[in-house]
């Protein structure tokens, strides 16, 4: 056994010879950003180590590194084995951090049905003229207070093990809560005297990256509290393949465990912020992608990560919040979103209840855009969908100053024509350690619209600026230099990234082409372009129709819905009309595998310039470029 | 701590100085008679220290014992206490015994439409093209199968998680077994390959005293096995009363486990004899009176056994058979027949099952008689019911020498007119040990045409025959000299017991009257009387009317439908249709509180005479005496 020092913080623990320091990190309870689960692929979990013996491959990975680093004992966590006692430090980019998170005040907007209700009730207590059950008294107050018919609640096992006691003890004052369920009705709570003002419910986004939960106030349809924080399955793997990868070789119960951590601890910030009882809260609604919600409740995943693949449920499903270990009351219930298929999750059906789509006849286009990304296409008649992966670039990898929108991201940023120079802001406004997916649409968009590329993503290295250079493979840009960075590094994007942006956003077009195809529609026919998710929200419109990544329409009728999945799930919690349509909407909606569609590998090629091959499609951009054009002559 | 050897099978136990002999027994392991539930009042639980030292008090219990017996140690084991090690004695009369159980073959008359279906499918595998979920496919196969439509079937978490594992490794072929359940179908069972053929049901009679099991082949609608246990609760007390006083001092817990280890006790039993394995018992039908189907399901009957006498739950319940602990498949469905009120149970709703008179156009009398009675009157328009404690008088306690239906007990008898010697058959045909239910009425009838009583029930002691004697404190009629009994002792029948018989009999035809006259209708617009119950089944239809039991009708419009209870829990076993009815048909009956009724104190004064003060109710009786008498003068 060895001893392992992680600094700072300078948390202890025994690990194995030849175990590898990420291993040893989890089991600290140090979340280390392992993108690619672990495999030596993706660089982000440098950490140095201070003191002792490993080993660590440096010839293998140098690419990762700086000569500097390596001289400082830089070496990535899940590739070096311990050999002796080690002191580790762990930078602060290779640690997970809180994201910023969208959190709008959407409380106004939603109509307030909620599906659980509470009733506050004085009964008489029984006599030898009227010894009803203690169960149809409760029933038949309930009613009177205008709850349900009493015939057609149902009472489980533990209200009926709990009544008798709670009924004398108060001395016949109690407070019912009820339930709309599949079928009925169904008894959730009875408690002593008057509690119908404590009622709460809570709205789940279960992101790969990111939880968010919103609790509401069900008395008066407020919310209470907001409280986000990063999905600890983080540390099994970043992405969902290397989750499911994890889970297949270690199983399920482990990122079970860790999705109902996440979903706690957002609860439980959130309850105390508000000063409630988890108690009190009854219902939680979950909006996540298929195996995100397969995961949460102990389903397989595994034969959704290959080829045909098929997930084991689709439908909406309630199950009791104790099975799953939700804190919240125990006889509560969880509402999972259903699913259309592997690709098209619950998050999905969240953003079209979101922007409202399934409910117009016009017709919309919605792109829900992170390491993969979603499109629906249709309106209140019909509807079609497809996914695929954007590549990790969007969200700023495979790039190589790309990052997650933490602290310290260039998240907007336009170019001065003639200097070259840039003009950005930064995430929380520090010294800029990279770009994220929004930064990336934008600098695309300006490299073009300053001719520094042309429209097949080529550097011009004719241009005599110093932010214009060719490194050791690559001809790059100069976004920032080193020292006014908060890395010590110039900041640059390479061709190389360029390339990689440029395919993704070709995915993105190509499968928006698709659909339209599919449904025989032209862009002019598109009344509106939802925008959804975390990176949507910062998206800069007219960027994203400069370089191609959406079909050109009007800008202004291009919406940003932000966290769709959680404006979703707050909506299926407080509107029990709407969640009853939930099914019904994922059933009306055809998926389009685009590995079957013999066009849509034509369509990406011709997306593989900038905006696109076929100008025409894209007259706004053209007369921009145009004039670009003529500026700079 | 004392060493407690009980013999005959030298079973030892430790025990603790002070505590009592019953303690001890009933941890052992001993199932000891305790009909008062071990309160000294019974004197059922008689046994016999042979070494060591024990404090009881003689003189207080003394009327229990021959000075014989407390000669030779006798004691009460409730009432005794361990001071030091001890061997002691436990005679067959008080270990409670198998009991003579009433099993029919019935399944040629019942409809057959299980409730619970499996369905053999082969499925294609999943594609590229038809990526559809598992359970999607699953289901899908079931509805082609002929199953219910797969929207309609839900499936349970258990379900989803198993599924595609099941599939992928049964190569895609797969039993589905799905149930009916209120509001749709369920899910109850997915296995590998084709087991269609092993689906077996089990129906349940949860008798306070016995268990009676029947477990059917739900494929070929034959009963494959039957088995009857006692009621393992019955250590904790003979009665109901008693029981749920020691829930109320000791908690549920154990006699809720006691029931549930009776039930799996039985059900092993005729699993084995039939040669099927357990865990292909989807479903368990259950009906008992509502203490006893409180107590199973965990739910406190406390407030039952007073004033207002309210039970906690009436409706039907169906609840998952783990979360009650029977072994049989751990998905399968646990149904609780519905009540009435505290007083009618689920075995009363099974009666009326059995006797079809819920069905019926013309009226019909349902009488069970145990301890309690329960007397319902009806038809397919309208029910009363009422209940009330016949004493044990008629189950043959609260009589010298009355014991329950076991062997050696005096079934049948009949006494020779001039000799009175009797005529009488016992249980196994072995020496006389006492008489039950059953012998008493016939005794009864006999007596009262022999003219050793008179119509007030006084022993005619002017007769002059050996048989008919004075003992210390009342006179008495010798059944069986002491030689030629099992029990060394005369058997007879004192004055008193025919007091408590006559007592008993009045109270359940003043409560048959009390519902006719509810009802408005006379004895002769009675089209059948149906006796349910164990004792029902061999009472003497005959003797029944002669002593006033019932009110008089044709002697063959009196059926015996013997063990209803079992005999209902079956037919909603195998009958999905009639299943359904049973709430309905609960809360058509009407239940009468007697003693709220001023009339049912009059019809039962009036009932104190053999057969009744109004001998005109009786015309068939009337004219039998008449014919005695002239026989005898």
């Amino acid at each position: 056994m060895r001893t392992v020092t992680f600094i700072p913080g300078y948390r202890k623990i025994d690990a194995e010879q030849g175990s590898t320091i990420l291993d040893a990190a989890q089991r600290a309870g140090l979340n280390i950003n392992v993108v690619c689960g672990g495999q030596g692929k993706c660089g982000k979990c440098i950490v140095y180590v201070r003191s002792g013996k490993t080993i660590f491959d440096q010839q293998k990975y140098k690419r990762f590194f700086t000569d500097d680093e390596l001289a400082q004992g830089a070496c990535l966590a899940c590739q070096t084995t311990i050999e002796s006692d080690l002191q580790v430090f762990i930078p602060d980019s290779t640690s997970i951090q809180e994201q910023k998170i969208l959190i709008d005040g959407q409380e106004t907007a939603m109509e307030f049905h909620p599906s659980v209700r509470k009733y506050y009730i004085e009964l008489q207590p029984p006599t030898i003229s009227d010894p009803s059950p203690d169960l149809s008294r409760l029933l038949w107050g309930i009613q009177k207070a205008g709850g349900p018919s009493a015939e057609k609640i149902y009472a489980p096992l533990e209200m009926l093990r709990k009544i008798p006691a709670i009924l004398r003890h108060s001395e016949w004052k109690a407070t019912g809560t009820v339930a709309l369920v599949p079928g009925g009705y169904r008894l959730v709570d009875v408690q002593e005297n008057d509690t119908a003002k404590r009622l709460y419910g809570a709205a789940v986004d279960l992101g790969s990256t990111t939880i968010v939960v919103y609790i509401w106030d069900l008395v008066t349809g407020k919310i209470a509290g907001v409280a986000s924080n990063y999905n600890r399955q983080i540390s099994c793997g970043e992405d969902i393949l290397a989750r499911v990868n994890f889970a297949r070789k270690n199983g399920l119960s482990k990122l079970q465990a860790l999705a109902t951590e996440s979903i706690n601890l957002a609860i439980t910030t959130a309850s105390n912020t508000a000063g409630i009882d988890r108690e009190d809260i009854y219902e939680i609604v979950v909006a996540g992608n298929t195996v995100m919600t397969h995961m949460l409740l102990g389903i397989d995943p595994a034969y959704m990560i290959s080829e045909p693949y098929v997930p084991v449920v689709r439908r909406a499903l309630s199950v009791s919040t104790g099975r799953i270990g939700i804190t919240c009351n125990p006889n509560g219930g969880l509402f999972v979103f259903p699913a259309v298929s592997d690709f098209i999750g619950g998050d999905i059906i969240a953003d079209i209840l979101a922007c409202g789509m399934s409910e117009k006849e016009e017709i919309s286009l919605l792109i829900d855009i992170g390491t993969n990304f979603e499109v629906v296409l249709g309106n209140s008649e019909w509807m079609f969908s497809c996914a695929g992966a954007a590549g990790p670039a969007l969200e700023g990898g495979e790039v190589l100053f790309g990052m997650r929108a933490n602290p310290g991201a260039i998240e907007k940023i336009s170019i001065e024509p003639g200097t070259l120079n840039p003009l950005y802001t930064t995430i929380n406004g520090i010294k800029p350690q990279g770009i994220c997916g929004s930064g990336l649409i934008d600098l695309l968009a300006e490299l073009l619209c300053t001719c520094v590329i042309d429209r097949t993503g080529r550097i011009n290295t004719g241009i005599a600026n110093p932010r214009i250079r060719t490194n050791s493979h690559f001809p790059e840009y100069v976004i920032e230099w080193a020292n006014r960075t908060g890395i010590g590094k110039d900041i640059v994007i390479t061709e190389n990234d360029i390339k990689n942006l440029i395919m993704s956003k070709a995915s993105v077009h190509a499968a928006c082409v698709t659909l339209m195809n599919q449904a025989g529609i032209n862009r002019k026919e598109i009344s509106t372009i939802y925008f959804a998710g975390a990176f949507g929200n910062y998206i800069n419109k007219k960027n994203a129709t400069i370089i191609g990544l959406i079909p050109e329409i009007s800008i202004d009728k291009i919406v940003n819905i932000g966290n769709g999945a959680v404006t979703g799930a707050n909506i299926a919690l407080i509107n029990r009309r709407m969640r009853k349509t939930l099914d019904e909407i994922a059933c009306r909606i055809a998926y389009i595998e685009l590995n079957a569609e013999s066009s849509f590998m034509d369509e990406y090629t011709s997306g593989t310039f900038l905006p696109h091959t076929e100008l025409t499609l894209f007259p706004m951009v053209q007369k921009l470029l145009d004039t670009c054009r003529i500026t700079k002559e």
